[in-house]
């Protein structure tokens, strides 16, 4: 490699001028304080959880009910170590953020407690969660005539990826597990192009078909059997400020979409009071603002199409 | 780690449970059942074959003509090994999925056959392949004044990087393979945001730009010199439903793009009995699900927009 | 596995009719040349690159002020040799293409010397870097009311990952980098569905919002304080093509957004000439290929809806 | 990297030539035959083996009794699925070597179930194993005044170590498995400098203290309660060949040493006949080609030392 | 795989049998307890202080001196982090022992503070230690005359392998820190044949050629200049044993070597009251049981060698 | 972990130190020169050459006379370039050694151009080197009855794999190369407890069995079918001083063993100007320093051993 070591000095001055923006540009740093959350353990839980909710299918072969229990239990035990490590994590940045504190190491038992106890909750909820995603695998397979079974699926169907995701992130924001949530819906995001944010509240045997562009907000409602498709966006319609110019959170901003709703590709359905009601259908490109009642057919009157010989 | 054990007997209970819920919920499982196909297998499949198919661009370098015969040798060779066990294991599932046994160890021999003569058949494909593929490099480079040559598109067009799985996939759709083409296409779709069916029917010279939210159906036919921008969709106009309320699987649901269209972004094409027209150029935006004749320039009826003054 | 050696022998065959497509189908090999830039490598540096930008938020915990030096030290002297040879691959790649030579040994020296002052003329420019980058995070921050601070930020937001990413590659981009920027951008593209060209200009606090699907040209030019969402597109109108029939490359081809503009999902903005005013609203979907005065809110007069009961 | 192409074409008459030596020396090329094990596998059977054997010291921490059956069933069902294969590749290789046959697909079958069933008489051996390995640590315990506990021993002692490679090995050369045993005792030479044959025959609290260049023979017969000491040789006296001068093979060859025995450093003791009786003690440097009787303490004659003074 | 379940079956009562064997022999299992220190974790140790004790030779190239220091910032601080986490293990799997306690979370901090004080005493012996080790260096050049310079001894000799471990191991027994020492000494072992026991005690430009055999004793005291070869023990003479008849720990077992004694190949010094006089000469495979006086050369009488015609 | 920055701090002040010592102490670094050949390349490159020399064994499987020939080709091809970029390292550190400069750019692509040579003169030499390993592979079968076969002794005897890798690093130190072959002997060395020096002459059908504690000195001469075992010496008596006390180095300095000859364990050879004879049997334990005539069989006297009765 190239050795001309006045150049490499060079390196210094510019090591010092980085580290000191760590001082003059703050905010964008992590230091001196307690370890955040791992990305990649992160991860390595959701890969895992996929391993219990839909068994066989990935990294482990030849499992059968005579020996399932010893997988299952083994999996089990080490997320147990692994979530209670990292929701403890979670639980003091939370802490620490809220009473501007650096790491120190009283309460370290108060948090690695508190996060153990948000991981056996959490590990509670896995047999509720297959029951509802068991619905989810269903509802892809009535939906879609290209599917040729329920294994394919699970396979590969990245809108049933994102679900269960989700249904994992949502159980750890019922929880108001701080930061985790997040992590694991934009990994999700980047896996299938479908933004689900971990606060939406949605119901059994929903399909999402294609999924790229998807995008469901923090305080959407959907209730059974919804389906939707690519591009289709959920969204807020302006965002409330408060008297001194700031945004409000925390208000109810997304749409309630009902039982039985099909909404088709690239439709934007926006606003906290937006409510679809059940069993409608929103045709493709549709743009919405308003509620619509329950059984209505929604389709945009297609712009007029202006046709010329090129030839 | 945390260390109060009773807390951690409890995981026992639930490990019990879970377990208990493969029986109640068994059709998301896949116990008792003969290997299903590997993605990670897969995926190296695929690495291995643009190593082929473009030779010198990434993990081998310093290949030229006098060692470049053993670098493929080798590699075909391996990916014979490979894909005969895949293949075994993707019919041998369909066999069992269709006559409902469990697995046994019976026509073991059989499945490595047919996976074998599956094998060689797919890698017989692959010189007219690459010829095709030279077609689609062409054509980005001509398609796009952005792109500085061909090293480049070869390098990074995502539009490229699904072709070439679509290319792959595609002939294994043809040749009746069950779940693989579908785990190749999906992993793809991750990787580029464009969501092409294995079963597509695509000349050669095909350019997607862009191509986040593109989605081809199972069903299209589209011909020679074709050109696509991100968020198009060749979809499906309706679904049919039989007597029984079940969906019909199995026809043409997706329309024909005939030879030099040009699809520009987020344009919806819809049907199977569409035919866009030989040369025609679709607009932007615009939402078909009729034919249009060859030479046919189509563009929405812009909406009115309304401008105000907000200052 | 499998072994009738007769149908291997096959395989012998076929790997002489692959090696001669290579010399039937020579533009798509790389074979004779010297070593091309390495993805691998470059996804590397990318990595080495967040963790100087980020300290503290990804593969090293545990940092302050009294140990960050070292941390930063060494990953700048790896980093200057990393992009010294990538950097040296890239320029050679350029000269042996304009000059049609291939892989020879002369002139070695004056491109690692090349690459070298790239490398340091690059690490010198990351201090600047990161103050802009800090605006962005706070736009990302003041601009999505679900954002609970800005280590949530830093750490799952794709619109950032873009535009961490951006900033770098549009760096290497003015310094006339060949190829390397690209393989940037594009990676990123697979990460988050943002497509951003390395030659976009693009002012502080820039904020993307969800962002699958956001495509911005080579040649857009973007202010302060700018905010987008998912979908939008920033293109161009078409192509001019000379006399002889070929795309003109290099001219201004897309849009100019001036300061403060607000612009929402799915919408299109196309034209070298077009320029959005300064503080400008686009709303959702428009379609705009002219200009619009600073302190325009522009909205689509939205098509009509039917509405019918399906009950 | 270096590129004159005439002198790396002159490589592929080189390869030629190899794989012609490939036909000339045929015997020590493994082609055309069925697969072997593989040492890479049999290598990770051990590390499971001794997760087992000594749970909670090395891979995982945190297992307590509530904890510990999913952890060692999920192995031992993960080591059922490698031994069937490593023992069926073993017993194949061992039938064609006999017969004379290249690698067929026939008795494919037969050779799995064998492997199989040698695999359960196998795993079903541990419990006992276990107590035995638990006499050799309290041995070494009593036997090494520099040892601080039992955990100690467990966790770095290589005369353990030698111990339970040899139990096991020892074990599958009771089960007449072909290959298998001696991959396992040079791997554990490897690691240790001890050299114990599979087939040797060894009591129950057994002791070797430090252990480089111990050699102990196939048909060494050794009782309760024995301790070795570094450099030991229980070896052959000579070789007996048969009237064509080819060696016989499979007589008792090497020492019987009774119980109680210690035999110091270096100590060399030969033949099949030779019978160390109980409770001896044999000296540093001996070298033993007869029996002695229970209770002898044998000495060497310290061969005169000469001193000079060298000031 | 195979696939008998009724076989597979079998294994989980022999899963229950062996979980069982953890309850009556439960002294070589490590359940219910805190976790021990890691062997993996150990070795890396070792392997990071190699990378600073001996800069340029191994993981990292083009270090020179102005970059050196952020590599060697880089490494302390993370052997901060490591250290402090195993040794706080060592010591709290001591209190354990010695008190009879199960793992419990009191006192953690107190163990990891006292884990943090020893790793900081045992990192400032790393400048000492360089310069010690550098002696080493020396005098393997100096008695080696097939040597080509010290880099090749830096690189490849196992003696010095050894010493650094030791010297290392050494250190931390001093420090009496329990369990770790031996595990590096064992690991030192493993690789060079050589064993020391991390409590003897060894002057400066110490040389081992060979070495393969060599045990040095846990009271060795061994002076200047000392150079010994393959297969030389200093041991134990034998065990003293108290009135109950359990070996008495803790006492000189073994010999003093004084400045500038040569020691052949395989011979054994034992006892710890035997003391080798300065610059004494001891011929190969001489067995020593008792003192000599300084400048001294021994040698044994060589047994009469026998020989006959055998042609 | 554990956070008391000021102790970090004092980390600061102990790197500083360490780096001062690197001044000081300043020949056991390598800062500021060109990169030394890599360890773990030169582990690598055994591997791959043993892949040639025995194929079928290890990595691969599969492998036949059909698909062979792009297996050798391939690897070959690797090899050509891994050893070049070592080879040239080795040449140009030897070169900076001798003429006292550091690292510069000059004369690099000379280095190369003698790396390449000599990686090509190196890997011609292997169709004779595998005629003489099948020497070896068959004297070990006729020497060993516990030898179950060729295949065995070629997968796990640790005698064949030190020659292996002898006749690698001689064939390397016949050719000059600096530092190469003594970093593969040691590797060896660490492997299976056998040293020999690259430099010692051994003819075909060599057999070491068991083999640790076995050293072989660089100017041995060792004929045809030679047999040794365990502990066997071959060495230097003395090393000669030149007329200012420093070792005289490049003599012969180790004993000529002649065709035919069996060492048996632990016997002691010495001294340059030592011959033994044609058909020669050296007996266990023998201390040789003088020369045998041909067909003489040497065996000690052995030492009278004093039994007595210790019940």
């Amino acid at each position: 490699m190239a050795a001309d070591f006045r150049l490499k000095e060079q390196l210094n001055s510019l090591t010092d001028r980085i580290v000191d923006s760590y001082k003059d540009i703050g905010n964008i740093n992590h230091l001196g304080h307690c370890p955040l959350p791992s990305s990649a353990v992160i991860v390595d839980i959701l890969k895992d959880l996929k391993e219990i909710l839909y068994p066989g299918y990935r990294r482990r072969q030849n499992l059968h009910m005579g020996n399932v229990t010893y997988f299952v239990g083994d999996l089990i035990d080490g997320l147990h170590d692994k979530l209670t490590q990292q929701f403890a994590r979670a639980l003091r940045y939370e802490y620490d953020l809220k009473y501007g504190v650096d790491c120190d190491r009283r309460h370290l038992m108060d948090f690695e407690a508190r996060g153990q106890q948000a991981a056996i909750e959490f590990l509670e909820s896995l047999p509720a969660m297959r029951q509802i995603l068991a619905t989810d695998v269903a509802a892809a397979y009535e939906g879609d005539p290209a599917a040729s079974g329920l294994d394919e699926i699970i396979f590969c169907y990245p809108g049933l990826e994102a679900m269960t995701v989700h249904r994992i992130a949502n159980q750890l924001y019922r929880q108001e597990m701080p930061l985790i949530p997040r992590i694991m819906s934009e990994w999700s995001h980047s896996q299938t192009g479908i933004d689900i944010h971990p606060g939406a509240t949605i119901g059994p045997s929903f399909f999402i078909d294609h999924g790229t562009g998807v995008v469901i907000g923090e305080t959407c409602v959907i209730g059974t059997g919804v389906k939707i498709y690519q591009g289709v966006t959920l969204g807020a319609l302006s965002f409330q400020k408060d008297n001194d110019g700031n945004l409000v959170r925390g208000t109810k901003r997304h749409p309630t979409i009902e039982d039985g709703v099909v909404i088709y590709a690239n439709a934007t359905i926006l606003g906290g009071e937006t409510v679809i009601g059940t069993d409608s259908v929103i045709g493709a490109s549709v743009w919405m603002t308003k509620s619509v009642p329950p059984n209505t057919v929604v389709t945009i009157e297609t712009p007029s199409l202006r046709l010329r010989d090129a030839s």
